[in-house]
């Protein structure tokens, strides 16, 4: 008897761990769609190419599809489930992640309508390459934020907190850039204006990469790291770290 | 015994309902002082008080820990409850719906700062009544998504995700008029963009309300309603209107 029970609860244990790591693996699926997006949407901007603007446009919906089925799985498994501890944090962790990465989403869509403005407006006549510099950078904090997740790696997902500091400033010196083109060059107000939001969304998708690394400690340490700055957050992940080696 | 168990149960379901009330109650003050930072954020920017501004500033850092605070309250719920069917739904979505709350207080925030710019670098010459229009149209929206969610009242959500569409057109009115003034007037842009970034955030706080809005609708139908459109969300909010009618 107590072998048949045994082997029951493996039966469901096993069940339930295939589940989450189904989620696991189409989060980074939805992951990899978001950050093609991201950079097909640069590419469509910087090589005007309205064709690839249109496709990005049009994939949004895809990304959107992706959220609400992997938000249903999440809930189901919440209600069937009932995990703990770590299982519960991989769970509404997952439910978050996707929140932030369909923004991603959402802001490479807008860089793509902005895109097909300037193909139609004419190009601006500055911006471009500061669009590319932090589109690159941004992108690689997109990468690093689901590498962290697929990984479990906290230090990485605390390198996209940091790297989002470095956007910061990167975006406001290119702000101020934009403005003192449009303050010299009147006519291409409409133009950089398109720059400027790009530039914007581009930032928020920094925003973003960060709010899912943040998600990823709170997932790997158990400790609700936002709000509290950089400073006490990388003293949470290396304390964590010590006591992990002083275990060993 | 059983009287013994049902007394033991009957405790243990009381106290859970508690916590439900308690997690319910500081949703509703969360929401009110974000209500308030919107608010006073655009008396700050329209009677160009800088205290006021500071202050909306400094409160931002009240509502980043009642995020906090109330997020740990829900994963305690969901590792020791183990909510099913409504109360899960419940806890899921005031941890999703804190989430909107407190992007909602950047944006509050973000409002405040460049009150503060305006404030230092002189009025706009224009703007202000755009701001106030929209302004006073997004808190409405807020209070109304924190009024359905106290009424569990969906059709009052609904009217949100409506109204979000009119705000969204109101929006692009506006911009449209800030930029024929910057190009009339480009001494003007520095000060303008400022209005520009206000109008933005306003935008956004109108996004954030509707999305809170959604929440509620999931929470009280069971239906997930994002990225659906506004036509199939009425279809489903109506739908289940029907099905309660005719079960009375």
């Amino acid at each position: 008897m107590n072998k048949e029970i045994d082997s029951f609860t493996q039966h469901i244990s096993q069940q339930f761990n295939e589940e989450l790591e189904s989620l696991r693996t189409r989060l980074l699926e939805m992951g990899g769609l978001v950050e093609k997006q991201v950079h097909d949407a640069l590419t469509a901007l910087i090589e005007a190419d309205g064709k690839l603007a249109e496709h990005v446009r049009e994939n949004d919906r895809v990304i959107n599809d992706m959220e609400r089925l992997i938000d249903a799985d999440c809930m189901r498994i919440l209600a069937r489930r009932q995990p703990a501890a770590s299982d519960l944090r991989l769970v509404v962790n997952i439910s978050k992640i996707i929140v932030d990465l369909e923004r991603i989403g959402d802001e490479a869509s807008k860089i793509a309508r902005r895109a097909l403005q300037l193909i139609e407006e004419g190009q601006a006549p500055r911006g471009y390459v500061e669009c590319r510099h932090i589109g690159y950078h941004v992108h690689k904090m997109v990468q690093q934020s689901l590498d962290s997740f697929a990984r479990y790696d906290s230090q990485q997902a605390l390198e996209v907190a940091r790297e989002d500091k470095v956007v910061d400033r990167e975006y406001k010196t290119a702000m101020r850039e934009m403005v003192t083109y449009m303050m010299e060059d009147p006519r291409s107000i409409s133009r950089v204006l398109n720059i400027l939001w790009v530039l914007r969304s581009l930032e928020r998708v920094g925003d973003h990469a960060r709010n899912v690394g943040e998600h990823v400690i709170h997932m790997v340490e158990g400790t609700n790291v936002r709000h509290i700055g950089l400073t006490r957050m990388a003293e949470e992940v290396e304390k964590n770290l010590q006591e992990q080696n002083a275990g060993e």
